[in-house]
C-alpha cells in the first residue's frame, strides 16, 4: 500500500498535467496557418543519424548538420533521423524544407498535444502518435514519424528511451532490419510506441486488483477519490488510444507505395495489440465503475445497519425512559388518593420493573418477527 | 473564487440566453417559404468592402453600395464583402440577388439560430457557422459565407473582432492571402471561428479544475448547482460543435470547384481543431459528471459518518439515561421492602455508577468489534 | 404558476390519450390485409376541392362528389383534395380507387397512428404524417398526403387550421403555389406539419424554464412528478419526430419523377427544421434529466443538513440529560456515605453545572473541528 | 386490481418460463451437426393438409402420411402441409426429405427455441419465428416455415389458434388467397404471427398505466418488484422483437424468386407492423425505467419528510427535556446556598416555563427561517 | 445454496484469474517481432496425429515426430495433427515451418491469450479461439487451428476433453467426417469449442435465478458481492464472445478456397450458436444489473421502514418524556404558590396522564392522516 501510495503521488497533479497535455499549444487564433511557434520549455534539440545499408553496415552519427543529412541521402540505401528536442523553431523548419514536408505538417510537429493521425503524402507518409516513456501518463509526450521506403524522421519532445531496443537491435546488426527497407524501421518504431502503453495498463489492473480487496474488506471515503481519479485517468488514456488505434488501422488499409505488403502484414500485428490495448483499458473501466458502485452499495448497506441499531435501541429505550420519568413525577400523594397512589403500592416497583420488561420484550419480539434482528 | 463568480455572474440569466440562441426566429407556421422577415433588435448594417489584387495591391472600402460591389467584382480578382448586421431586410435580399444567392440562403442569413451547415450551389459555396466573439456562449452570432474563387460574402450579426487578425493580415500583404483564389481567405476566416471556441473550453477546463479542488476539499451544495449549470453549457456547446464539423468536413470532402485542393488541405487542419475542441468537451463533460458522482458520494460518506456518530452516542446514553431515571423513580421505599430497597444500600450509588460503567464499555466494544469506531 | 398549472391540466389524462394514440387501430388479429374498417368515434367526411390553373385562376369547391373530381383532374393542371374526417370508409375507399392507390395504403388512411413514412408509387407519392393543430400532443392527427405533379389529395383526421395559410396564400394567388407543378403544393403542406411543432416546443421550452427556476429556489415533490410526465411527453414527441424526419429526407433523396429538383431544394430547408425540431426536443429531455438529478441531490443535501442538526442537538443534550438524570437519582445519602454525597458539597451545583458545560464546550469544540457547525 | 394480480398469478414463474424459453434445446456438446433430437415432452404431431386451386376449390385432409403429400403436390397448384406437435422425430425428418430441405434446417425445426431467421435456400425459403398463441409471454412456441410459391410447410409446437383467421379465409374461399400463389400464403401466416404481439403490449401498456396511478397515489414497496419483473419481461419480449424484425426485413429486401414484388408489398406492411411492435416494447420499458426513478424518489423524498419531523421533534424536545432533568436534580439546598437556589425562588416555575417556552420558540423561529416548516 | 458456494470457491480468486488470462503474455517491449519466447509453466507437448481417409480409414499416431507428420501428408488425402501443450518452444517453430506458417502467426499461437481472430493466408487459414473445457472461465485456453482442404493442425495449451466427442465421431467412422475435404473438420472442431460454452452460462442463468429467488426474500449485504462479482464474470465473456462471432462470421462470409461452400452453411450454425451465446450473456448481465438495482431499492424501502419507525416512537414519547420530567422538577411548592401548584392539585396526576394521552393519540392520528401508520 505505502508504495502504491507513492506511485501515486509522484504523479504530477492533474490539474498541471492536464494544462501540459489534453491543450494543444495553438498560434493565436487568427494567425497564418502553418504558422511555426517556439515553445519557451521545449528541450534543446539533439539530431542522431543512423545510416544503414544492406549488407548490415552502419553509421551513427550524433549532432549532424543539414549537409551531413544531404549526403547521407545519397549515400546510403535508408537513414533514420532521429530529432529529440523541439526548441529549435527554425531547425525543424528546415529538416523539414529539405525533406520536404508540408508546411502544416512541420507546424504539427512543434505544435505538440495533436491527436494521433497519419497523413499520406505524395512523397512519404506522416504519422503522429503520443509515446509513453515511463510508466505513468504524464510522461506522454508526441512522437512526428516522417517515412517512405528511403529514410524514416522522428521527431519527439524530450530524450527518451522507448526507441532503445530498435536502436540496440539495429547496433546488433538485427537482420530483418537491414533486409528490409526504411518502412520496416518505422514500423517497428510504430510498435516500440504502441508496446510502451502495456506496463501502464498493468500498472492500473494491479492497483484495481488491490483496491478491490480493500473495498471488500473495508470500504473508505478515500478509496472513492483514487477510484474516480483512477478511472479518469483510464478514459483519458482511451482517448489516446482509440485514434491510435484509428491510425494504424489506416496505415494497415492503406495502398500508399511507402508501405510493402509486408510491412504491411506486421502492422497488423501493431493494430491488434493496440487493439488489445484498448480492451484491457475498458476492462479496468468497468471494473472501476462497478467498484465505486459496489463502494457506494456497501457504504449504504453499513448505513442502514447502523440506523437499524439506532432505532432497534431508541424504540426499545425512550417508551422506557418516559415510564421512568413517570413514575419519578413529584405529584403529592398526600394531597389527594389521585395523586401517584402506584407509588405506595406493595409491590410497586416491582410490578413497575415487570411492566418495563414487558415493554421491552414486547418490542424485541416485533424485531424478531420484522426480521431486523436477524441482521446485527 | 471571488473573480470566478464574478464571471459566471456576468454571463446573462441561462434562462434569456435560451430564449435569443436555441429558439431559430422563424416567419409565422405557414407563411411562404423563403419570406424574410426582419428582427426588430437586430443590429443596423455596416457594409464593408475588401478588394485584394494578386500583387498584394488592396483597398477597404467603407459604406459601400451595390453599384460599387458590382463594379469591384468586374475590377478586382477578389473581394470580400463583409456585412455586420441584420436589420435591413431589402439590402441584404438585394445583394443576394446581386450575387445570385438561392431564396432560402438568403432567408437562413436573416433568420438566425440555424445549425452549422454547408451547402454547394452550382455558383458558390454557402457555409453557416455559429462564432463566439467573446470567451462565453452567451456572444454567439450566426455567420453566413458565401463564396467562390472570385469573392467571399459574409453576414454577421454584431460588430465583432474574431475577423481581426485576418483583416490585419490582408493590411499587412499577406503574402497566402494574395496568392491565392479567394476560397482561401475563406478558409482564414472559418479558421478564425472554429479557433476562437478554444479560450471558451480552456476557461471552462480552467473553472472545472477550481472546482475540483473545492469538492475535494469541501463538498458544498452550491458546488452541484455550478456544476450542473457548467455541465448543460458544455452539452450546448457540444451541439454546436457536432454539425460544425460535419460542415467542415464536408468541406474537406467535396469536389466542388469553388474550393481548390489546396485550400481543402488547410481545411483538414481547421476539421482536427474542430475535432480536438470536441474531444476537450467531451473531456469537461465527463470530468463534471464524474465529480458531480464524486460530490454526492462525498456528501453522502459524510451523512454516513454524522449518523454513524449519532447512533454511537445515542446507542450508548440513552440506555444509561432511562437507568438514571429509573433510580430517580419515587417509589415510596417506607410502603414495602420491594419498593427500591436499592436506594438504601450502604454500596447502591457506586454499584448503580459501576454497572452505568459496564454497560457503557460493553457498547463501546460492540462498536469496536464492528469496527464502527474506526471511522471517527 | 396558476397559468402553468392550467395549461397542464386542460390537456387530456396521460392514460386516455395514450390509448388515443400509441395504440395503432387494427384490423382484429388475422384478418385480410388491406381491409378497411370503421372507427365509431371518427369525425364525418368533408371533402373540399381546390382547383388551380397556372394563370393564377383557382376555385374552391365544397361537398365535392367523386365525378366533380374527376372532371377536375381533366379540366385543370393541378388539384387539391382535402378530405377531412374519416367516418365513411366506402367514400375514402371509392376515392382511393378513383386516384388508384394501394389497398394497404388506403388501409393506412384509415387506420390512424401510423408512424411517419413515404412509399414511391409508381403513379404518385403517399406520405403519412402526424399533424398538431394546436400547441399540446393531444391534438395530434394522421395526414395521409398522396401527390404527384398533377395533384394532391390530402387525408385528415378532423378539421384543423394548420393547413389554412397554404389555403389563405392559394386565394391570395400566391406566385410560387400557381406558378409550380402540384408538388410544390405538396411540399408547402408538410412544411405547415412541420412547423406546427415549434409552438409545443417552445411552450416546453418555457415550462422547464419555470420549473427549473423553481427547483433551483426550493425542491418540492410534486416538482418531480411533473419534470418525470413531461419528460415522458418530449421522449414521446421525440419518437413521433425521428421517423418524420426520416420520411422527409427519404423525399430528399429520392429521384422519383413525382418531385422536382426545385421542391426538393425547398424540402432540405423543411428537413433542416424537422433537425432543428429534434434537436429542441434532445436539449428538453437532457435538461429535464439534468434537472431530476438536480433536484435529487440538492433534497438529498438538504437531508444531510437536517441529519446533521439532529446529530449536533442529540450528541450534545443526550449526555447532559443523562448527567441530569444522574443526579436526580433518589439513592438514600443518609444510609451511607456512599451514597451520592456529591449532592450534598458545598459547590455541587455549580460544580455539576460546570462540567455540563464543559461537555457540552467539549463537544462542540469536536464538531467544529469536524467541520459540521460550517453548514448551518 | 384483483384481476390484475390474477393475471400476473396465472403466469408460469419466471424461473421455469426461462428454462423453457431461453435456453435453446442442443444436441449434446461435440455431437454431429444436424442430428435430430426428440423432446421428451413434446406433442405428438398432427398433420394437416390443406390444398388450394386457383378457382376457389380446396380440401381439408386431417393425419395425412407422406405419399398423401407427394400425390397433392402433383394435383393442386397450391398446398399447405401444416405440423403440430414435434414429438416424431422421424416424421419430421422424413417430411423434410420429402421435401428436400437441409439437414441444420430440420435440426431447427426440432431444437426449438431458436433467433428468428430467414434463410433462402435454393428451392425454397426457411422461415424460423417465435408465435403467440395467447396473450403472454409464456405461450411462446416456435414456428418453422418453409415456403416457395408452391406450398407452405409449417411446424409448430403445440396445437394453437393463431393460424385459425387464415384458416377461415381458406375455408371462406378468400380471394387473395386463392388468386395469388403459395408464397402469399405464407405471408398471410406470417403477418398472423406478427399481429399476435398486439394484444400482450397492449395489456402490458394498460398494466403500467394502472401501476402509474398507484404510484403517483402511494409508493409501495411491492410496486418495485412489480415494475422489475415486468420491465425484464419487456426487455425478454424485445429481444425476440429485433431479430423478428430483421428477419421480415429480410424478406423484404431480398429479390428471391420464391417470392413475388406483390407479396413482398404486403410484407412492407407486416414489417411496419413489428417497427410499431418494437416501439411500444419501446415506449413501455421508457415508461417503467421512468416509473421506477420516480418511485425511488417519491419514497427517498417522503423519508426526508419523516426525517424532518424526527429532527423538529427531537431538536425541540431533547433539549427541553435536559431542562426538565436539570431541575430535577436532588442536590441538597440545605447544604449551601449554592445548590440550586432557583428552586426556591418565588416565581422559580413560571420562569423556568417561560425559559423553556423561549427555547422552543426559538428554535420553530429557526426552522421557519430555514424553511423547514413548509413542508409538513 | 451451500452447493453454490462450493462451486464458487472452487474457482481460483479473481486477481490471479485475471493475471493468467487478460494479459497477453508479450515479449519484452521492442523486442523484435516474431520472437518466439517460452512460457516456464507451460504444458510439455504432446503430438499425435490422426490420419483420415476418404472411405472410412483412419490410423491415430501418438507421439510422432516431423518426419512422421511429413510422410502422413503425402500418404493419406487429411490428416489432423494435435498439438496439447507450448511448453517446447521450437518444436511448435518447427512444425510452423514445415507446413509454412507465417512467423506472426506462430508467434500467436506461443502468446497465449490472443484475441479470437481468423487470419486468411495464401496456403491455409489460420484461427485463434479461447476455449473452455471445464464449466467455468478459469479453464479458458487459447487454440490455435491452421486448416486448409487438406490438413488441419490444432495447438492448445492444456490437455483437454473438448475435443473428444469429434475424436470418437473419427474412431466411430463417422461418415460426414470421412466423405468430406478437412475443412469439414476443422469445422467441428470449431462447433465443439463454441457449444463448450452454454453449459458455463446455464450455470450463470441458474445461480442468478436462485439469486434472484435470494433476493425477493430478504435483501443480504453479501449478495451484492456475488452478483457483482458475477457480473463482471459475465462482461468479460462477452468480451470473448464478441470478436469470437466476428471471427466466425469472416469464416462464414470469406470466398476463400480453403472453404468449401458446404462447410461455410454448416458454420452458419456455428454463426447462430455464437449469436445465442451472446445474447444469453446479454440477459444474464441484464437481469444481474436489475437484480442489483432492484437489491439497492429494498434495502433502501427497508431503511425508510426503519426511519418511519423511529420516527413515530421518538416524536411521540420524546415529549411524553419531557412532561414527565418537567413534574419531576423540584420547584420547592412551599416556597411561593406560582412553583408547580398543579403537583397539590387533587386531580393533578390524572389530569396529567390525560395530558400525556391526548398528545400521545393527537400525534397517532396525524401519522395515520400522513399515512405513515399504514406501512407497519
Amino acid at each position: 500500500m505505502a508504495e502504491l501510495s507513492e506511485t501515486i503521488d509522484k504523479k504530477p497533479r492533474r490539474g498541471r498535467r492536464k494544462k501540459r497535455k489534453d491543450v494543444i499549444r495553438r498560434a493565436p487564433v487568427g494567425a497564418a496557418p502553418g504558422t511555426l511557434i517556439a515553445d519557451p520549455d521545449a528541450h534543446p534539440p539533439e539530431l542522431t543519424l543512423r545510416t544503414l545499408g544492406d549488407d548490415g553496415q552502419h553509421e551513427v552519427i550524433r549532432n549532424v548538420d543539414l549537409s551531413d543529412i544531404v549526403g547521407a541521402r545519397r549515400e546510403w540505401s535508408k537513414i533514420w533521423l532521429d530529432c529529440t528536442g523541439l526548441a529549435n523553431v527554425e531547425l525543424v523548419d528546415r529538416i523539414g524544407e529539405a525533406f520536404g514536408f508540408h508546411p502544416l505538417a512541420r507546424e504539427d510537429v512543434l505544435n505538440v498535444g495533436q491527436r494521433p493521425k497519419v497523413e499520406f503524402h505524395e512523397d512519404h507518409v506522416f504519422v503522429v502518435l503520443p509515446m509513453l516513456d515511463r510508466r505513468h501518463e504524464a510522461s506522454r509526450e508526441q512522437v512526428s514519424i516522417f517515412f517512405n521506403r528511403n529514410y524514416v524522421v522522428t521527431f519527439q519532445e524530450r530524450p527518451g528511451d522507448v526507441f532503445d531496443p530498435v536502436r540496440k537491435r539495429i547496433d546488433a546488426g538485427g537482420k530483418r532490419l537491414f533486409e528490409r527497407d526504411a518502412d520496416y524501421l518505422a514500423y517497428a518504431l510504430i510498435d516500440a510506441i504502441v508496446d510502451a502503453y502495456f506496463p501502464l495498463l498493468e500498472d492500473r489492473s494491479e492497483e484495481i486488483d488491490l483496491i478491490e480487496d480493500e473495498v471488500l474488506e473495508y470500504a473508505e471515503q478515500d478509496q472513492l477519490t483514487r477510484m474516480y481519479e483512477m478511472r479518469r485517468e483510464v478514459r483519458q488514456l482511451q482517448r489516446t488510444l482509440w485514434p491510435m488505434r484509428d491510425a494504424i488501422a489506416a496505415l494497415v488499409r492503406t495502398d500508399s507505395d511507402h508501405l510493402s505488403d509486408d510491412t504491411q502484414r506486421f502492422l497488423t500485428d501493431t493494430q491488434d495489440h493496440a487493439i488489445q490495448l484498448l480492451e484491457m483499458s475498458e476492462t479496468s473501466r468497468d471494473t472501476l465503475t462497478g467498484l465505486i458502485e459496489l463502494h457506494m452499495s456497501l457504504a449504504s448497506a453499513r448505513t442502514n445497519e447502523v440506523v437499524n441499531l439506532l432505532t432497534i435501541v431508541s424504540t426499545i429505550f425512550i417508551p422506557l425512559g418516559f415510564l421512568a420519568g413517570l413514575w419519578g413525577m413529584n405529584f403529592n400523594p398526600d394531597v389527594s388518593p389521585w395523586n401517584m397512589p402506584e407509588l405506595s403500592l406493595y409491590f410497586g416497583y416491582p410490578t413497575a420493573l415487570g411492566l418495563m420488561l414487558v415493554v421491552a420484550l414486547g418490542l424485541i419480539w416485533y424485531f424478531r418477527r420484522k426480521g431486523w434482528l436477524g441482521r446485527d
